[in-house]
């Protein structure tokens, strides 16, 4: 096998033995398999020529680009994993077209520098960005915090290069903002997490630079509020709101007791929200002889009229980067915080706009119930509805978290929420897809599967659940 | 079979003989069919049990909603028409969360008017508004002219209901901004045209309304120019552009001819764009101490600015709603105006935006090899590369007129452009789909359709160009 594989790629380009290690677990170490071998082909024709090695060999195949995802989606016990890192140029930057092909190996800060040198930004980011790569970022349709602004990486993708199941090279590489010639496979490739075939270049989409921030804390006292604040500031800025991030009490004395970090406001608040507001137009960023700038003046008139009728409460504006870096970092140990109390139960969850407050309430109410004296510890993209829904439990009984995360699971159910927002189902979501998917939605997923890779080649195992025994 | 489909949905709702006649043909009477029957469901599980049937029965399904495609999806011949008509409630209105939950047979304008009385859009619109149903522009991802700021249909759905080619029921109804519950079978079922699934309702976006728009007709040297009119437009009003229209000088003067309408400049110009901004924070759209209008003071600043440079030659800002209606009609009128010479020959490609001008320039020169004389008739969605590249050949020789339209798409595919940007591929395109698309796409749309419709049930020969014979 090894050397048909190194015939493919050179013999330089086939890892085995234990030099897999860095390629047999997940970066949190919830995963560990023992891999076949790993290839690392040049191109996309290479790529094309392995898949083509696996159906004839029956062989599974585990393609992994950045290693960062969080559900085991690369585990890849007795699999050749196919890493794309080599497929790491930046083929074209069109600034006029406002759109940038790049390969799969591409990580996400070489794209984001490249951007930023055509005074462009390409939008998405996450803590990851230095690792998380191109690739894996369509597989997964990743997310994060400015979705609601920029939408979710399948909004950002223009065109895509794969190559099938059966290792043929599709070309859907136009830079088209519009194509309605036939069945859109670009969208069924994405978010499919390799299991439909190997995602290995992409057109993505950028957007100017953001010249100025207005970035804020603020406190509102209830979420039906938060809402209203949020169109309220959509409907001030022409949709300029870049995040709008819920971090509740418990959270935020987490942070402080964890990292040392400083209290938001002058008096403790229940809803404590991170809202950036980004201006593009000169008009909108640039210092008045005043001193203000107009961002933050637009910002500043929202809350004044929200704090006069009691729907904000208080509201601390960035005064300068130094503080916007503060107010973000509190956001961002969210992982740390989370993790520095053991055991942890974790979801990634997501409702309408509408809905976040009614499923947090039926959610707390029955992790009461469950686990007198359990915490809930809430972050939460809530401009796009998506809510981090942890607990700290009193106790280690896994039998309890399980019924934890079925019971906050069963809250997504009832509002027709999501049980998988941005993280995507890999192998540990498998049984909550089978429990809680559409039964309809979940028969034409393995309908696909079948009849798109017959050999059942690529990322194995992963996403799809298996068919109850009849 | 009568009925058998009468004991379906009420013996009132199926319609046959002579009282199909509205339902035998296309809008514009490209195509004509004489379908079995029509039957009007009054709800989604109604829709299921006739899909039942018709797997029972081995008999074709042709979904129909407002009949107001270009493209012959609806062309029934021999097969059973299934209207969506009664299915045309709003389920709900939820203005915090801005979506609607409509029914597919919900007519546009219906929705409009609905949003409207919330000081919401649904912002997408076009000519057809008053017949087309929300079902069919699922369906069909159609588009139209502001999809630069909006997106396609696509871009505005949340959650789809759809009655599979099985007949079951397939909910995937949330309001959600992030879902990564396996593969995505929403986008799957938008624009297959009613090849995979019937759409039976949606979860659809709605967006704060403009309260004012700055609208203007301006003249530029090149389409370089134009590009990057756009681009400061967008940078200086946050993404503000709700349309950018490009339209020819041949097409200017032969709509001066038929409609009578006037010169948009003092001096006429090749190059003629109807652009409006939308501004939905009061401070962008009140009226000013002076008389003036923010949003349009930013865009006579961008418009001053490049007056200066050369890069934009002449500019009309519509002074009132009466000079914005008229702006709009000469755009409008551009079915009439093409229509009005006999032949016609029509197209609807799209190219990446900083390629509209190299395929143009391309397509010329094709034009007037294969028919000197030809007058290229040219409206386009300029700001999503959307070109309706039209002709008047000067011959009536329908050979002349194919190798035209093979000549355009010759050009198109140079520049990795789509044959169907906007209209879809219904029975009209066919044959382009067996040349042009990708063959890797193509074989995958098969293996689609085979797998998940394998009585070939639903709106069977659309689509999906036959396989070539072995």
């Amino acid at each position: 096998m090894i050397s048909e594989l190194q015939s493919i790629v050179g013999e330089n380009y086939v890892t085995t033995g234990k030099d897999l290690a860095a390629y047999s677990s997940d970066w949190v170490g919830w995963y560990s398999w023992e891999p076949l071998a790993l290839v690392r082909p040049a191109n996309t024709a290479e790529v094309a020529a392995l898949v083509k090695w696996a159906n004839e060999n029956k062989t599974a195949i585990v393609p992994v680009s950045g290693n960062t995802g969080l559900n085991g989606g690369t585990h890849a016990e007795g699999a050749v994993m196919l890493s794309l890192d080599r497929l790491n140029k930046i083929r074209e930057m069109r600034a006029d077209a406002r759109v940038a092909v790049v390969e799969a190996g591409v990580i996400m800060s070489q794209l984001h520098d490249a951007a930023d040198g055509l005074n462009l930004v390409f939008p998405m980011t996450f803590g990851a960005k230095g690792s998380a790569m191109i690739g894996g970022m369509l597989s997964t349709n990743a997310g994060g915090s400015n979705v609601l602004r920029y939408g979710n990486t399948r909004d950002l993708c223009l065109g895509l290069e794969v190559v099938t199941p059966q290792g043929e090279i599709m070309d859907l590489m136009g830079a088209l903002h519009k194509d309605n010639s036939g069945i859109n496979l670009k969208h069924l490739m994405i978010g499919a997490e390799g299991t439909l075939g190997i995602i290995t270049a992409a057109v993505m989409k950028l957007a100017p630079k953001p010249l100025a921030y207005a970035t804020a804390m603020l406190a509102v006292p209830d979420l039906d509020d938060a809402l209203r604040l949020l169109n309220n500031l959509q409907q001030a800025t022409g949709g300029g709101v870049e995040a709008f991030e819920y971090m509740t009490r418990p959270y935020v004395e987490a942070h402080m007791k964890n990292h040392g970090g400083g209290e938001p406001f002058d008096a403790p608040h229940q809803i404590n929200i991170l809202c950036e507001v980004g201006a593009t137009a000169p008009r909108d960023a640039d210092v008045q002889p005043d001193g203000s700038v107009p961002i933050t003046s637009y910002l500043e008139d929202v809350l004044g009229r929200m704090v006069e009728t009691g729907q904000v409460l208080d509201a601390v504006i960035a005064q300068n980067e130094a503080q916007r870096r503060q107010m973000w970092e509190r956001r961002e140990a969210a992982g740390e915080v989370l993790l520095s109390h053991k055991p942890l139960v974790n979801t990634d969850v997501s409702v309408a706009l509408d809905d976040v407050s009614r499923f947090i309430r039926l959610a707390d109410a029955r992790m009461q119930q469950i686990d007198p004296g359990a915490q809930p510890m809430i972050v939460s993209h809530l401009g796009d509805g998506n809510v981090h829904y942890a607990v700290w439990p009193t106790t280690h009984d896994e039998a309890v978290h399980k019924s934890m995360i079925e019971a906050i699971e069963d809250c997504v159910v009832e509002v027709q929420g999501s049980f998988s927002a941005e993280h995507g189902i890999g192998i540990s979501k498998l049984d909550t897809m089978s429990r809680r998917k559409d039964p309809a939605a979940l028969a034409m997923m393995r309908t696909l599967k079948t009849a798109l890779d017959p050999n059942n080649i690529l990322n194995p195992g992963k996403v799809i659940p298996p068919a109850p025994a009849d």
